[in-house]
């Protein structure tokens, strides 16, 4: 084992966490609580937001300049839209010290592991992602335990050491998060599926349900549970989903292309009052969704 | 005021419920314990769930005949299928008493008013629809309490007495719910967009992601809160759900179409790349969403 692969242990870690919305405080709040560091430091653009993660504990430190927020940390992690971290990258890249570690917290890879990549030689980089995003974001929304029980997808790069990927396992694992090693391209284009093509549906539903809300307002007042939960990602942040959607354009085509191949059969079966064809599709799915949350019971 | 029109309180009815799935069990749950009539029946078609509803406690009495079920009632409540409710609707007529209301829950209304308005002269009936499903369907997923606070659609008949649209109205209230008067027609078109097309949207959802998960089951295993919501509603049972398309398929289908020029816009511009375009049409749904769930909060 090389000199440069040695890492602190985790507890002996000064971390800092720029971006101080829902993902990035809510990690704040447990790294803090738990005392799993030495020290965590947040970095915030919003002066507000610097001094409310300082003042409210989530922080041991704060700052609104990235570079002195990075300064001597072992461990560094991205939390902003995805296109943010690209420049971050680039922005902290000269200031950090050889073998500290830096993660992300984006919801595409692509892009951000092509940034981890130019990060100056001796620098560990791990993308990662999380998966427990809520529709609500800021600071205010942050809460602790978040990440209980989360599948925290880890993506290390050719260059990383095997002792710096186990770092950024622990960081998860201490949180509660259950780590996951996938390979950034399959990881984009699992998301494409189960978490941007949901936020394309929702969106278009609620233009949808909108149109018939303009010529009759009663729609929206006996709306109820189905609406409500179907829709529910619409309402996430605008910005942060168009770095998700721009950063994975290819993959989240190709789903919008099969999604719309599964409507369209459903709608040319409805036409033809196919009962039986669409009780075996409806039913298949009711199978499938019924199947998947039995397993995230367990 | 015609002597036909009278009817009793609320208090001194015998309430015959039909169908002991998750609306009709859970309303006679409440009428049970709120003691709000004089007798609550429930009529189920399996015999485990006819012992099931009266050893709970949901009911007083309990058959699996619907025609003994319905004898003597004042206020017989159909709590099935929309289908079944039209061929309950031919089977009861003859044995009614004069006078007595005759209610539905149904998901749809236009065969269930047309099946209703061929009810013996002298029965007064009134459609309806509470909006407060869940995807959890028969009597194990009844509860008390289901119906406070969910608008509960009342469509009668020009036939319909004042006084039996108060008594619907009166029953309504007893259980919590917010009874709101609406033309059938209006009704159907309304919930062809908040309730069926999220139901036919989930289903595709669950496809498109099923076909990504049948290639890389990390999928099923990483879909998180977003792929949770946004397909929870094909998890309904399907048999209820074919007989609501089925019985709603102009206005399905209509929405359908409206829901998929919404999606190929989204489409388009993202293969585009007009991240101003997209980032207007997404951030006005977010709106729209975010606005619509603080109402619902009020």
């Amino acid at each position: 084992m090389e000199e440069k692969c040695r890492m602190k242990p985790l507890a002996e870690c000064r971390v800092t966490v720029v971006g101080m919305g829902l993902m990035g405080a809510s990690l704040c709040m447990d790294l803090t609580r738990g005392g799993f560091c030495r020290e965590v430091r947040g970095v915030a653009r919003r002066t507000d937001t610097v001094l409310e993660a300082f003042f409210s504990g989530a922080v041991d430190e704060a700052t609104n300049d990235v570079q002195t927020g990075v300064l001597g940390a072992d461990i560094v992690i991205l939390a902003t839209p995805v296109r943010t971290i690209v420049n971050t990258l680039e922005e902290i890249g000269p200031v950090l010290w050889p073998g500290t570690l830096v993660m992300d917290m984006g919801s595409t890879k692509a892009e951000i592991m092509e940034a981890m990549a130019l990060l100056p030689e001796g620098i560990e980089p791990v993308g990662g992602h999380p998966m427990c995003g809520k529709e609500t974001a800021g600071f205010a929304a942050a809460e602790p335990g978040l990440y209980r029980d989360a599948p925290w997808v880890l993506a290390p790069l050719a260059r990383t050491s095997a002792n710096a990927l186990e770092l950024a396992r622990a960081l998860a694992l201490a949180v509660g998060a259950r780590p996951l090693v996938v390979e950034a391209q399959r990881h984009d284009r699992l998301v494409a599926s189960i978490s941007h093509l949901p936020y394309v549906v929702a969106s278009a539903l609620v233009q949808a349900v909108a149109a018939v809300g303009a010529e009759d307002p009663l729609a929206w007042q006996i709306a109820a549970g189905g609406f409500r939960d179907t829709s529910r990602v619409a309402a996430s942040d605008t910005h942060m989903f168009i770095d998700i959607l721009m950063t994975n354009r290819g993959a989240v085509l190709e789903q919008i292309a099969s999604f719309s191949t599964q409507m369209e059969t459903l709608r040319v079966l409805l036409e033809a009052g196919d009962e039986d064809a669409l009780c075996a599709l409806l039913g298949k799915a009711q199978a499938l969704r019924v199947a998947w949350k039995s397993k995230q019971q367990l």
